[in-house]
């Protein structure tokens, strides 16, 4: 047998993640020559499926249309009960089978946190990964632990099977244009890279907006809330882009070097946080009656490095608010020539957007057309997806190609993980001790209203 | 009679520029109530007109529909001949008939060059403006003069009869939003103060290119040429306004007081210097075979100046060329990170967009979308006239409504003048002295070639 040069084995193959993320990211690499023809994916579950049941599940499953029929030559369903195994030894059996030592071996856990460490262990016990083996890679998805302590002990298991370097730790939002250009707009433009510092920035407001309520999420939800769920991983992650050093090098280790340098000076005020909880989240099914969980968090921090210090970052995440925004706004201070005009000027922002719509903007003071001395704000705008050619690719089509060339920039490595823990315990302890209320809002008003009072910035 | 407030005398009244521009920016004015209801417009003329007659005269002549009849309740025909001071006399009777000690009077010599001394002459001997009246003030046109000698001599002549103060030199361009806005751009934005300096400005490029050959101009023009009719005026303007140090405030002296300095510090590199004509100038009618006026011109200068020092500034018109085109460049330096990417990166262009659509542009490296790693150059844009409500003004309405209001921000003074004629006359020099060759051009390329050649710059 023609040995393949990629095999994903997909363990939670039933599951969303799979099917409305994977399995099409996988399809569309496929279209697009991305993965090779010969790339295999098997899709790893409990139930009894054949390849074909299996597929036709797939496709009833999915909401929006998705041609199966181009996965049929690629995809193999393996029956697989989790805590046997036996099973993980027949899965080894079948993909020595049909791969070589050149294969590249992904194991993708689209598995919640409770299984991760049951499964990790019997990868590693049935040694389908081998340490140090860099062709085969496990993979596996936020939340990374809940807190400090039960990060640390998830990677203690892991670290005792594989590498570090064998450890794709996905935080999605890495995946998405904006997040991916946010380097290329700082480093590779002059005009921000002379900037870029306390001297001319005012302040960074980073946001994670959401219209929706907790939807289905309620069980994964109620135990995490926003800071664990949003600030922990996709806010400090942003900040942590927009605030870090030159890298010596952008390859990934040099990257991260400097990224976790910033969670090292990252300090908050605590006097600044607000925590709420939307209205009729009480209410929402498997939600408990007295849960304290919060649906709404924003503070604001300072990076202490030379270039940041005394730079306000506020971030701000919440759900059932007013519009489902992810920006980051980075604000210039007012030009020292103010005092000159008689007319109030605007201070320059630039507008780094994530989503719903990827483009940067930034506000400049001009000359209201016309016979009149005064001046006006006005966008210079650049919308990453009216210019692109086609679709924008999904973040996890980029994800799962970087995969499959070791190219771990958009991974997260273990002390990142372990420094914005570190960060986040230390919040969720404030709020116990110093006894932070959590404030129940009807609309998102209220609370900026309070933050408005409270920090003087206007949300 | 009731005095009226404001009387805008206007000599040359059955000329282009008054039929064209100035009567339709005053009706204009006096529609949008900018001009007030008393304002009184005194059409100066050598013909027998009565007012109707002169009125539809003038509506015959324009191009474009232009309705006279606001004009009607305004407007008075005078008949004079501009050498005899008898006339004047009248005139000024007239004037006293219609005006008191607090009417602004506006004297507008919209006539040619050769008529300038004997008008202002005659207008400064019958004492229709006296000297440090500051409510009686005398407008004309550029061209100042032909070269340093003969502006001094206008100039002496002027001030034998009006105070600096009393003199509006019009270089329309000045009028132009975007001439206007370069300002606020410049000043009223921190992340251009921040870059504004040869640390982070590779270079400059200002343009101003024409697709027009010489259509009915070839009178004046062939006696002065791009150099005294362009660089002279619009392209020094624009590179002071652009090279100006940050003034001690924004009123109208201590603007020119930097924008003079600029031309103080101003000096070109000789061996930069193209002059050419376009082919077929020579048989334009009313010019002579052996025509050596230049219609195109190109050269490198420097601003000698903290700020600006090893900047250079690449000064280019044309007529006869690829494009209309009035445009500033701002190039920014490579980012000092570029040896970092893989890839070639593009470097940030500020874009000060003049004619024929007025705009900001700043062009960025950002991310090319998709799953590729690579970058690509953006367009971030502001266009002006998208963004005005109405129709933007022609230049001469916001200059003639600074006059009424004695504002003289964009107007130039004397010292601007003689300066910028030094420069001409240097170059003009240069071109007998070293013999620089007149390079006849069917196509632009060839001159933008000839320019990559000797600076390694493309047009």
């Amino acid at each position: 047998m023609n040995p393949t040069n990629t095999i994903i084995t997909i363990f939670g193959s039933t599951g969303d993640l799979t099917i409305r993320k994977l399995l099409p990211a996988i399809e569309k690499l496929l279209q697009e020559k991305l993965l090779d023809d010969r790339t295999k994916v098997i899709a790893v579950g409990r139930r009894d499926y054949t390849t074909e049941s299996y597929l036709s599940f797939v496709e009833k499953e999915l909401k929006v249309p998705f041609n199966t029929k181009a996965l049929i030559p690629h995809v193999t369903y393996f029956k697989l009960d989790v805590d046997n195994q036996k099973d993980y030894l027949s899965l080894k059996q079948y993909i020595a089978s049909i791969s070589n030592s050149d294969t590249r071996k992904i194991f993708y856990l689209a598995v919640g946190p409770e299984l991760l460490k049951g499964i990790a262990t019997n990868i590693g016990e049935s040694k389908l990964v081998e340490k140090e083996d860099l062709n085969a890679t496990i993979t596996f998805e936020k939340p990374f632990g809940s807190d400090l302590a039960s990060a640390k002990a998830i990677n203690a298991l892991l670290w005792q099977y594989f590498d570090e370097k064998q450890i794709y730790r996905i935080d999605h939002y890495l995946g998405k244009e904006m997040i991916q250009n946010i380097l290329t707009v700082r480093f590779a433009n002059k005009i921000f890279e002379s900037v870029w510092n306390n001297n001319t920035i005012k302040h960074v407001k980073i946001y994670a907006k959401e219209t929706d309520t907790i939807l289905s999420r309620a069980g994964y939800y109620d135990t995490s809330g926003a800071l664990k769920d949003m600030v922990q991983s996709h806010l400090l992650q942003m900040l942590s882009l927009v605030a870090m050093e030159v890298p010596r090098s952008y390859n990934s280790e040099d990257l991260k070097n400097e990224k976790v340098e910033v969670l090292r000076k990252l300090r908050y005020d605590r006097k600044s946080l607000v925590i709420g909880q939307y209205d009729g989240y009480q209410n929402e099914p498997n939600i408990a009656k007295d849960s304290k969980t919060e649906t709404f968090v924003f503070f604001k921090a300072f990076v202490d490095t030379p270039r940041f210090k005394g730079v306000p970052f506020y971030l701000l995440t919440g759900k059932a608010l007013e519009q489902k925004e992810s920006v980051i706004i980075i604000e210039f201070e007012e030009t020292s020539e103010q005092h000159k005009w008689d007319l109030p000027l605007f201070t320059n922002k630039l507008y780094i957007k994530i989503a719903p719509q990827d483009g940067i903007s930034l506000t400049l003071n001009s000359k209201v057309p016309g016979l009149r001395n005064a001046v006006e704000e006005v966008d210079l705008d650049y919308c990453v997806a009216c210019n692109a050619v086609g679709n924008l690719p999904e973040a996890y089509e980029k994800l799962i190609l970087d995969m499959t060339k070791h190219s771990k920039s958009l991974f997260t490595r273990w002390d990142e993980i372990e420094l914005s823990w570190q960060f986040i315990d230390q919040v969720k302890q404030d709020i116990v001790n110093k006894q932070i209320p959590l404030r129940i809002y009807k609309n998102h008003q209220e609370l900026y209203d309070l933050i408005y009072e409270m920090t003087g910035e206007s949300i």
